[in-house]
């Protein structure tokens, strides 16, 4: 087989049979088809796309490019959840120990962010003594102390993934249903874990700015999953406005604290409930504790700690701060009509809160605290936000990104509904 | 500027702006766009298109990357041939003296042949002694001596293209008309040719298949030209057999010497001296010798062992020949309906007369005598064709290759006439 027979076959229009797709991730993978046959190969999925069969060979192929992970030796079933990604989305803090606490295990893999939204393990990694890197090994010791790991994947999972995706990164390849389907749930598929439930975010602040394309997204995905015999469902929901009233490493951290301790901003602990009994079901184990008890009682707190010990992190440790703040204030008397989730997540992001690139560090204090939310009556000169950063020379820029991106007016503009729709096979 | 924003235009199906082309062209020659990236590029543009202005941009860009050639010390009007290359295409050796013999300079710069059509230097080197690298003070020394050049293209000259054409190669992107359009001519500007006549060779044995095609292709070229300042002018013609009765390197030189002795085939002779008109007519002295005259008189003779003997070769020298010979006998009287240019070119490339990768030498004496044209009446039993090739061992698959490549029946097929159409800007 070539390289250049498989590109003229998709750039023609044509249906990659599943040799080939085989062949040419693994010679990929291996060094024998070249970055530059690789991204015109991209380039050609991107434009002329890839069904259902060929989506599905291209994950099995990545997955095959590395070790498939195995928990059937847990005695409980496992859950995960996936989220495209969010401004103010640290939904996977809270989530992870309340589902440990209502009974499944969750295994999750997952990264750093890089733009506008944050990423789960440089919140986690806020927490003074938490790491993100365990073997195999650790990773099997945490699920069975605390019934939650959250960690980095390793080299060997799905390197297919890893390389094509740094190669799409730099070539314009990266907005491709197909593509970004099968990047996801090779990593997911190959992680083991026995459920997964997909939080497909929809809205300016997401990667999908549309409904109809985050269903078409969530659609792909929970077929990958059901072919893979992982039992899969998707959420489609909101990110026209952000998650909570924090976004930033340390912020959100001790805002999913907060829900943790029975408390915090309404969408969040929604979503959270909400997500926590879609893992439950898809587990099999729905009729086990409910979420909002395990809020309520404590339960869901252990589980954090026992998590975070687990990893090296205290608990009990004070958060990192930012040294400078500056507040912004409402500019009239009305109702918070608009406050778009990009201008938030840029802003938070100058603030030093995410990273240009993916070797730059991330500040832990840097991001935005949110004093209202749209549909709140607010008063001019109150407190809109207030903003955390390591210098006050990241306040101008931030405040740049802000501009046009909140509205006070006489009535709410219409928002997306916090859960859109629900996606199942 | 940045790569992944010239590139996420175009696969958006936007126009590129010229500060982008120019851009874009400049950092790759400079290697700070990455191979990666414009490959991705390429495939976008082959299944996005560029419109006309971009691809005057993007050839005008390709040109600026290296030198472009000056002829206007000359005392004559400068004109030259390009064809996109066919099976049998002889056409430059004796056109390019013959033109030289009616009053105008042809100073043209020539490739070698990849693939299934041969390369007008892969034929002049099988002259003894022959030699295809000259500098520029060379070319201008042959020219003025012989009124006729055919050489290799220097390094300096539309580095760009060199750089892009060899990248296209290997990743399946040569197939898009905006780039084969400026690749050529990007080439044929910076030449410093003052006309320019393109014979867009069409049908099986050609790169364009289709008359509809092929017509795109040479009125992208012919606007190309003229905005460049170039007087252009294509032609149409026929590919879909042949063009001559010799396939092969040392066999083509010997039926350019007919031609140029008086001799030849008809459909040869008649497409020498139609391009030849042609070339006249657009550097404008086509008030000067006829071309048919040329023929007759000797003088395109003299010009063309003047040109061979400045490059180093021995007009008079025995051509190379091939060890062994097989001959394919007609399997039926009648009337020879089909001889398909593709399987013949296919053939020759067998015997030894084309390379399968760049560094490849090729066999001079290898390739094809045809004994019959589509059209002639043939008994059973008599020869169609003598294969000549270095080895017997590669008779086999050239045999393979002309299987079903030709037809013996009651009536002609329908053939594409030798001109099809004329396209001036």
């Amino acid at each position: 087989m070539d390289a250049i027979e498989v590109i003229r076959a998709k750039r023609d229009r044509g249906e990659l049979s599943t040799a080939q797709i085989d062949w040419v991730i693994d010679a990929y993978t291996r060094g024998e088809v070249a970055d530059e046959q690789m991204s015109a190969l991209a380039m050609a999925i991107l434009l002329n796309g890839m069904n259902r069969r060929e989506i599905a060979d291209w994950t099995q192929a990545m997955i095959r490019s590395g070790e498939r992970m195995d928990w059937s030796a847990l005695d409980r079933p496992t859950a995960d959840k996936h989220s495209t990604g969010g401004v103010g989305d640290k939904i996977t803090l809270p989530l992870a120990p309340l589902v440990a606490a209502c009974g499944a295990y969750v295994p999750q893999l997952s990264g750093r962010g890089l733009g506008h939204t944050g990423g789960t393990l440089d919140k986690l990694e806020s927490v003074p003594g938490w790491r993100a890197s365990l073997s195999n090994a650790e990773m099997l010791d945490v699920l069975r102390s605390a019934g939650a790991v959250v960690c980095a994947a390793g080299s060997g999972l799905a390197p297919a993934d890893k390389k094509l995706y740094a190669l799409r990164d730099v070539t314009g390849t990266v907005e491709s249903i197909p593509l970004i389907a099968s990047s996801i749930m090779s990593k997911k598929i190959a992680e083991g874990t026995g459920s997964l439930v997909l939080d497909v975010k929809v809205g300016s602040g997401a990667f999908m700015k549309t409904v109809t394309e985050a269903r078409e997204l969530a659609e792909t995905m929970v077929a990958l999953g059901t072919d893979a015999g992982v039992r899969t469902v998707a959420l489609l929901t909101a990110m026209d406005r952000p998650l909570g009233r924090a976004v930033g490493n340390a912020l959100e951290v001790a805002e999913s604290v907060e829900v943790l301790a029975g408390g915090g901003p309404a969408d969040v602990v929604e979503l959270t409930v909400r997500l926590a009994r879609e893992m439950l079901e898809a587990a099999g184990i729905a009729a086990g504790k409910d979420p909002e008890k395990a809020l309520e009682d404590g339960s869901a707190m252990d589980a954090w700690r026992r998590m975070i010990s687990a990893q090296g992190g205290d608990p009990d440790a004070l958060l990192p701060r930012a040294a400078e703040t500056m507040t912004v204030e409402v500019p009239a008397s009305g109702v918070l009509t608009r406050l778009d989730a990009y201008a938030v997540g840029l802003a938070a992001w100058r603030l030093g809160a995410g990273r240009a690139r993916k070797e730059d560090p991330v500040s832990f204090g840097a991001g935005i605290e949110l004093h209202a939310k749209p549909g709140d009556l607010v008063r001019a000169g109150q407190p809109l936000m207030t903003l955390h950063a390591d210098e006050t020379s990241r306040f101008e820029r931030a405040l740049e990104a802000l501009e046009g991106g909140y509205a006070v007016g006489d009535a709410t503009e219409e928002q997306l509904p916090l859960v859109i729709d629900r996606i199942t096979a």
